[in-house]
């Protein structure tokens, strides 16, 4: 039996859901490393809906967040409050603006933001167990609202979310697209992704070290 | 000035659009090997819309093919009347139905199928001026009503869809996942992906193939 990651998502496209870039490279990677995997996405609607051509929102048109998600995993996906801590060894949050209007409310709260119940139960059974958990992009800045504060974690280099970070009790760590922050102690690994890069190859090399060192600290 | 690929989506989602893993595996490999990209895609009605999740049809509910395809290019899309044959060194096409239900009508009309007059139009010019052409999973289907008959493609295995290709007038080679099809002749090239593929690295293997020939045939 493989060991198996679980993948948690929240939508389907950069402005409003889970970054697709960094969901399929981190599907990628779990695969090409014999890991399994499951996504999972919490059955609520979305904050709203962007146009990703226009960049405007699209007033009175509402989404699901699992159902938009279920596009990510070519509908092989369950709802987040199905997830249990105990059935995997691990658990990955690509990022995109669902990461902060959809599982928190980052975006529009800043450091006074709130995460979703479900999430932060789901990621405490993870942590309390100290299997390991992966953050990319902008999910890393839910970190100290969902696991505590004291945890090192990167989102790039952005002045703004780094002292939100910061103002919540967490620890920043100024970060390459193509490198990882590891904290050992808690188990958390963190990687910019599109918070920086510029080039999907770039994405790609942070997002590929994140995975291979999730996997590693599976085994410690 | 490295060279140039035009890439042309359907959608955001195996079911109602463009295959969202075939589309990322394929930008990240023209973004590994140098070569610029850009996306572009019908501004069309999609054929339906389909809750991923359920796989059933959401009724009443409408989508725009540019608007749900700039999902996949992060915004950075232009609308496929705009493309110009002689501004790219070659073009690639995802799967996914929507190159079966918004592209072409396969799905509905199988052999007897009419393809969107403006892909034809620009899938032209590329021929003509003997630039590669790449297509993967669904999207072969669409070769003998594009760009002719007697060019050979492969879609794998799937009896049916390899019957309703011979009779349009095309030549199916089955091909495994992990393969591609080149006809050097018309410079076409095609891989099966998620026609067969039950594992994203078994699709990236052969999507990666054919990113490579189509840069090989760039420079014959």
């Amino acid at each position: 039996m493989s060991k198996q990651v679980a993948v948690i998502l929240s939508g389907c496209g950069v402005h409003d859901g889970a970054e697709i870039y960094e969901t399929t490279l981190t599907l990628l990677r779990l695969d090409q490393l014999g890991l399994g995997y499951r996504c999972f996405a919490p059955d609520i609607a979305q904050h709203h809906v962007i146009d990703h051509r226009s960049g405007e929102e699209v007033e009175g048109e509402t989404r699901n967040v699992l159902s938009e998600s279920a596009r990510l995993a070519r509908g092989d996906i369950q709802a987040l409050d199905e997830l249990d801590a105990d059935e995997f060894d691990a658990v990955i949050l690509p990022g995109g603006f669902g990461a902060a209007k959809n599982l928190s409310s980052f975006a529009l709260d800043g450091a006074e933001m709130r995460v979703l119940d479900e999430l932060k139960e789901t990621l405490q059974g993870f942590h309390e167990a100290r299997k390991p958990i992966g953050l990319m992009c902008i999910s890393p800045v839910m970190v100290p609202k969902l696991l505590g504060t004291g945890i090192a974690v990167t989102i790039g280099q952005d002045p703004g979310v780094s002292g939100a970070i910061s103002a919540m009790g967490g620890l920043h760590r100024s970060c390459g697209v193509e490198d990882i922050v590891v904290d050992f102690e808690h188990r958390v690994v963190t990687t910019p992704a599109y918070m920086l890069a510029t080039r999907i190859s770039e994405a790609a090399t942070g997002i590929f070290k994140l995975v291979d060192r999730v996997d590693e600290l599976m085994d410690l």
